[in-house]
This record gives structure tokens, C-alpha cells and sequence, in this order.
């Protein structure tokens, strides 16, 4: 049932010291429904990892399966290299973000951006196991373009050998949510600027074929549809 | 003159071991002007840092005033207060991206994004100069809207004193780049799967203005433009 214990903890992650903003923490959430929706809606994520002591952040696609965020490259690339064998893992810091608005105050202090993000922290591991490589590239496939694993030619051999599949679990998450107008001070609310957002424009034009397409495929409806 | 030795070395940033992809080389450029574009269209980077030894990411603005770049935020934020006194800075990873398109291939395995991005690798460090504040918060403000810092209250003493800047040379860059269709092998051109590109839509839609807006303030011109 809603409501008791149990189910309250488990609709949310628990707060670490990583996770507790120093700052505007009323945008931070540790809601698992509003993790999931913020995931679910992006497919390009940052990954951070620390290479020779210093940081690095390369943006690189993703999947969703319950708790779980699959990751993938080639087997060559540094940070694949890095979580594979020997394990424990490679420390990771994967986070998505949607801008959503551009927020105008009359204050150049209080001008801001309107968006939604997550940061997950935790130690990325290799996955060796055939049949959850299988579904990780599914569902990194399928995040993109839900739908269209199951209209591609899966990867043969060769191809699996080539990729790297790293999974990251969903244990220390929060987001951060900013939206509404602009906050000015009081004092500044009848100052002679325009005030408001601006938002962005979402969503796909029209699907380009290819220029080797065979001549009769039509556009499928998985992306008419978008 | 264009061709002469000089002129080619400084209008490319210098490889690095930790800006030479270890893979999909080609897709790399250190190309100034490609670089400056890509940073100059966005105005959120993924800003990545080590705490305790583990990498954070974390979504901030920023500006570009020539080879410098330009983070800020609260004094009381984390990697601003590492970046401060006492130097030597903060070792940084600040990248930019731009997804342009979703690439459908035949084959699961050659599914892509198209994209932009920008990885700045260095130590940041805090900026104390007024004169060099005041240009930097400007610059902020007129990254996210060109125009618009002209057009606000300026920072008082106290939201000053609140906000912290911080600087990142622009020594060890490269970009990114991924343009065109699917590249699937011979084998496969012959399946039945549409291949192709869905771009995405860019822009923004019709400015809101906020609920408390002084009536007869008009959207300004640099907004109705965009």
C-alpha cells in the first residue's frame, strides 16, 4: 500500500553526502519515479571517470533496465578498458541533462536555466554474461529509437567481440529540477526589463534516407510518430 | 599570411595524450574556429571534477571570451570553493555537446548520434580581478542570450561578493564530429530496414513573459530574432 514504510523507502534513493546539494537544495529529489522519467527521456549522458588522477567527461549513449543503467563502446576506448578485468570496477559519475528553458530576470544575478538533470554515482563493471550483453545493446538501441532493435540486424559475432558493455546501478542518484519563471527581488520588479522564459524547442524533423536506401522502404512508424 | 608555419600552429591547439581519442581518430579536429563555434552555440557545459578521489559532473553555464573560459556559481558551491584559495586551482574536464541527429543503420552495431562536442581539459582557477568578474559574469549572461546582460540590472556589491568565478585556459581542446548517414557494411545494404538520419529540432518556441511582468513591456527585439 502507498504510504507505509516500506514502500516509501523503496519509491526513493537515500541521500548521501555526495547527493545532498551544498546549494538549492529545493531543486534536489531522490524520487525514483522522476530519476526514471529524466533517464528515460535522454539517451546521451556524461560520463566522468578519473584517468592518471584528473577528470574526464565524454558524452556517450545509455540505457535504462530497472536499477540499472547499461553503457557501451568499443573495447578499446579508455574508460571500457578501465572498468573491465581485473576488477573491482572503474568510479564513475554519469549525469543527464534536459534543458528545458532560457529564465530572463530583470537581474542579471537572478537570470537562470530551467532544466532537469541526474547524477548518478557508483563503480561501473564490465559485463560479461551473453544473454544481459544481449539485452544491454537492445535497450541501448531501443533508447534512442524505441522500437527499433527488433527492426536492425543484431550484432553477429565479430561485432559483440568488438563491444564493451558496462553497467552502473542506480543506488546513489538525485536530481535536480529547476522550472517556473524568474525570481527577482522584490525591489527589482519594476525595473523597465522584460522578464520570462524562453523555452526550448523539442522533438525531430523529418527523417533524411539514407542515399543508399533501397527504393520502396518507407519510413517506419516508430519514427513517424515522434 | 594563411599557409605559413606560424599561422597554422596558432590556429590549431596542440595534441595532447589525453585529446588524441583512442578511437574514431578521424573524427577529431584541435581546429580553433571549429572549436570556438562549437563552444560559442551552447552555454551548458558538463563540468567534471575529482572529489575524494572519484570523478563528479555536474551541468553549469559558461562563456568564452577568446582562449578563456568562464564558469561561475555560489561561493558555497563545491568546485568553486576548490578552485579558490589557496591555488593551485582545480583540475577540470569541461565539455560541450550538441546532438544533431539520430543515425538508423541496418545493423544494430553501426547505430550512431550525430554530434558536436568540445572537451577542455586544465586546472581552473578563481578569478579575483574585478574588471575581469565583471567581464566574465557579463559574458555569462550574453552567452545564454546575446544582448541580454546590456538589458538587465547589473550584479550589486552583495550578489558579487556572493558569486564565484572561475577561469579555464583554453590549452588542451579537442572537438569532436560525427555529420552524415549510416555507414552500414556492403553485406547489408540489401535489408530490409530503413537506414537514415533523424535530425533534431533545434530553436526555441514563443518567449513566455512572467505572470509578474510590468504590463507594457514589450518581448525585446534580441528574443523575437532567435
Amino acid at each position: 500500500m502507498p504510504g507505509t514504510t516500506a514502500d516509501t523507502q523503496s519509491a526513493a534513493y537515500t541521500p548521501t553526502d555526495r547527493t545532498v546539494p551544498t546549494r538549492s537544495a529545493e531543486r534536489a529529489s531522490y524520487d525514483k519515479e522522476l530519476v526514471h522519467a529524466i533517464l528515460d527521456e535522454g539517451y546521451v549522458c556524461h560520463l566522468g571517470f578519473v584517468r592518471d588522477g584528473a577528470p574526464v567527461v565524454l558524452p556517450t549513449l545509455y540505457g535504462r533496465v530497472g536499477e540499472r543503467l547499461y553503457l557501451h563502446g568499443s573495447t578499446g576506448s579508455r574508460p571500457l578498458r578501465m572498468a573491465g578485468a581485473p576488477d573491482p570496477g572503474l568510479a564513475v559519475c554519469v549525469t543527464v541533462t534536459h534543458v528545458d528553458g532560457l529564465v530572463l530576470a530583470r537581474s542579471a544575478f537572478h537570470h537562470s536555466i530551467n532544466y532537469r538533470s541526474v547524477v548518478v554515482h557508483g563503480v561501473a563493471h564490465e559485463v560479461t554474461d551473453p544473454e544481459e550483453r544481449r539485452l544491454a545493446l537492445d535497450t541501448l538501441v531501443d533508447h534512442v529509437v524505441p522500437g527499433r532493435a527488433a527492426d536492425s540486424r543484431p550484432a553477429n559475432k565479430k561485432e559483440l567481440a568488438a563491444t564493451a558493455v558496462i553497467r552502473l546501478d542506480l543506488e546513489e542518484v538525485s536530481a535536480k529540477v529547476r522550472t517556473g519563471g524568474a525570481n527577482d527581488d522584490p525591489e527589482d520588479l519594476a525595473l523597465p526589463h522584460w522578464a520570462g522564459v524562453v523555452p526550448l524547442r523539442k522533438g525531430y524533423e523529418a527523417p533524411v534516407p539514407n542515399a543508399d536506401l533501397t527504393s520502396g522502404i518507407e519510413v517506419p512508424d516508430y519514427l513517424t510518430g515522434r
